[in-house]
């Protein structure tokens, strides 16, 4: 498919269908990515301030067969947001359309446009008493346009799903131009196709969602936090069953933490406060939220006394104030910061049944070992099967003194994921960065259904062109 | 489109591709629906053993251009199973893929072929400790693969969510006989379309599913049910707010229930136990499911009294016993079978956003008492804001002394409906019954993806045609 460069003939005509504000120059923000290895392209940037004006700007893009990059937030970990191949795109940002439309707090239902920035959201939602509880460590940049056209995940997924589960409806505008009024706040309407599932997730390939009606909750009123020292990944998982079978759904996470993770901090942060040292092989973070009159510290000893009767647990701290649950979940948080600083060779985000889990740490941590001198920091959304399973170089070394491993060592994890019934992606997407492994390891009946798709809704292939699918 | 009969050279083919065992007689049953309205028809019955028969199948009929009929438990009430006009189908049976393929306690998933019936997956669920949530009232001949392509509801999406909720991947084969491979077991995976949620909820128009894996949860190890009066349907919804708040996401059920629904059950039911009598105009029945050590009783005994204090109920009953629990289930679910006996002039199946949900019993009750003289049983799931309602005859009088009348008050419902962001229809679907009111009220940008994706995937229309969108 022959696609044109957003040039100034393009830019003239964008000029007479849209207001002067839309128009924004090319910032190089707008071309980064947060890893820092890709950099894009944009002809221009437009960011319209209403739904009609993504109508006539997409309507321009495809009479003019002008590739479009939509931008959210910029924190997408996949370089979707970035286009450093072909003919230079319209970049087109939602950061005008940044409203909240409206909170419904007796249906449980908050209205953002695309452009809100996530934190703004759960600012919204607290104001009415409110929960909304999609939330990733980029929330205060990030916009909930980008999260839901990435399906965010975080760390309440366990309990409240990831950015598809929190979403009733979506306003949307089709490559042609076409309004999609999908806004709908009902939480049943069985009246045709999915339309709203396949925006979500589709990272700017199929269309540009310029609002959301998303789902709120109750705000948990008592919450309690522990960390939990656990022998392996197998007694995590059993305290998790555990733990649900006792606090039924108020487990809102449950997060694996190695003692590697914890030697991190210790070498790149050490001024966080650490609760164990030396640190143990591994940990779970625990956390319960409950309603008015529920005991959640209480249920968290009874845990733990279960957990050590069990001899799935043998040490462990329950946070005893505002503090040290902050604490606990800043240790969590920064771990990511910390890897970073020691600079990994590969890193991966992968998923796997839950009852795989114990069998690939062990399976990838031996393959590993038997390849040469790696460290491991394994971590993350364990109650939803989601690893970050990153691979560093051995203590002394720095990456540079692994040249052309990522590759072969991305190659072989995904290969052992994918042979346990895995993904390679479990809440990052693919992006421009995964095309090949979708292409690799995706089901033949899938590919196929997906470009007949991207055919359909997008005839002319403008819509963010190479991410997800590659260019044909 | 052009389309050819399943006619005696069609099945020559089948039968070269199809072993003995796959060929039914078109039995009655096949072309009836529960309604017995409609009457459809068939040119052969195939029950494929396979995905690869299926595939077979699909191969054969997009081949020789033959529509397909998919076919599950035959309960649907949209008429989505009976073509009656065109050329005779091929109806393609589930029921010979009715495996539990395997159960996976530690994940909480169950993997079932399309053609497992409900209630026998709730029984293998329940074997290792859990609970799959979907249960509607034909549950016992109700087949997985149909509550699938309808995406279900019933008395438990408040809590656990609809069919689309309960699935976390499909087996499907698409209309050209390709098989799609995603019956993955994962919570998350961002690697690509959601093909699984763009066949849940398509009716058989987009695809065939043969197998699912399905979530699981912990089953409440204590459950607590209380029938209480309110006043009305907005002090309904205030209680709602309150049990959400005071028991968090226990609430597993919140049904509203007319006193029009009690004076029914007695009159056609006469033989069923009544909680109150004379009825009050409303009730609302509300189960609660804790794990172990929580008490619902005691939840449901402070929730009554708060619930009196601030005025919301002024009477009510809690169950004591197993039995008690039972008849007021038992009262809730005769209630369509009571409107059966009483024989309804129009029915809705709608929802409303919560909020609106108050005003719209009101508006309708006052359009209807200035059209005529009718009765309203109204009732429903009030948590998902979707109520059945439903007008009846007067006292005295039958449906056969308004004649003409269903048409035109289903439109002046579905109006109202409408008109308040409501859907037309919240968990039926929309079958062959409501096609036209999709092209009524069917948002412009959202039926024409809707056609360019069915025409992608099903270039030739052979997918159950005259479902969903209208015959082209």
């Amino acid at each position: 498919m022959t696609l044109n460069p957003a040039d100034p003939a393009f830019a003239a005509r964008l000029r007479e269908l849209l207001p002067e504000q839309a128009f924004r120059p090319v910032a190089p923000h707008y071309l980064e990515e947060p890893r820092g290895k890709w950099t894009g392209q944009a002809g221009l940037v437009v960011a319209p301030g209403s739904v009609d004006e993504v109508s006539r700007a997409l309507r321009a893009a495809h009479e003019a067969r002008v590739p479009v990059v939509p931008y959210g937030g910029g924190t997408g970990l996949v370089a979707a947001q970035v286009m450093r191949e072909g003919p230079a795109p319209m970049l087109l940002s939602l950061e005008r359309m940044s409203a909240i439309r409206g909170v419904y707090p007796e249906e449980n239902v908050l209205v953002a446009e695309a452009g809100a920035i996530l934190e703004d959201i759960h600012t919204a939602a607290e104001a009415e008493g409110r929960l909304f509880p999609l939330t990733i460590a980029a929330k205060g940049s990030a916009r909930i346009g980008g999260n839901l056209a990435t399906n965010a995940g975080g760390v309440n997924v366990l309990r409240y799903g990831n950015a598809r589960d929190l979403c009733l409806g979506v306003e949307a505008v089709w490559p042609d131009g076409t309004i999609f009024n999908g806004l709908t706040r009902l939480r049943k309407d069985n009246t045709g196709y999915d339309l709203r599932n396949l925006l979500i997730g589709s990272e700017g390939t199929l269309g540009v969602i310029t609002a959301a009606a998303l789902k709120l909750a109750p705000m948990p009123a008592e919450v309690g936090t522990a960390l939990l020292v656990v022998e392996s990944p197998a007694a995590a998982l059993k305290l998790l069953s555990l733990a649900q079978a006792r606090a039924g759904g108020t487990v809102s996470a449950f997060e694996l933490i190695s003692g590697v993770g914890l030697e991190f901090l210790k070498e790149a942060l050490p001024e966080m406060r650490r609760p164990f040292d030396p640190a143990p092989e591994w940990m779970v973070l625990i956390e319960l939220g409950m309603a008015e009159g529920q005991d959640p510290q209480a249920m968290l000893e009874s845990l733990f006394e279960a957990a050590l009767e069990a001899g799935l647990a043998d040490d462990g701290v329950i946070a005893q104030s505002g503090q040290q649950r902050t604490d606990l979940w800043e240790m969590r948080e920064q771990i990511p910061e910390a890897n970073r600083r020691i600079g990994g060779i590969s890193s991966h985000d992968i998923s796997l049944p839950l009852s795989e889990v114990p069998g690939f740490i062990e399976a990838a941590g031996a393959a590993l070992r038997a390849r040469g001198d790696y460290r491991v920091n394994c971590f993350g959304h364990l109650g939803d099967g989601n690893l970050h399973y990153n691979v560093f170089p051995t203590v002394g070394k720095t990456r540079a003194d692994y040249p052309g491993e990522a590759a072969q060592l991305q190659a072989m994890v995904h290969d052992m994921v994918m042979a346990r019934g895995g993904s390679f992606s479990a809440e990052h997407g693919v992006g421009r960065l995964k095309v090949d492994d979708l292409q690799r390891y995706g089901d033949k009946g899938k590919l196929s259904a997906m470009r007949a798709i991207k055919a359909a809704l997008d005839p002319h292939g403008i819509m963010n062109p190479g991410a997800v699918l590659p260019l044909s």
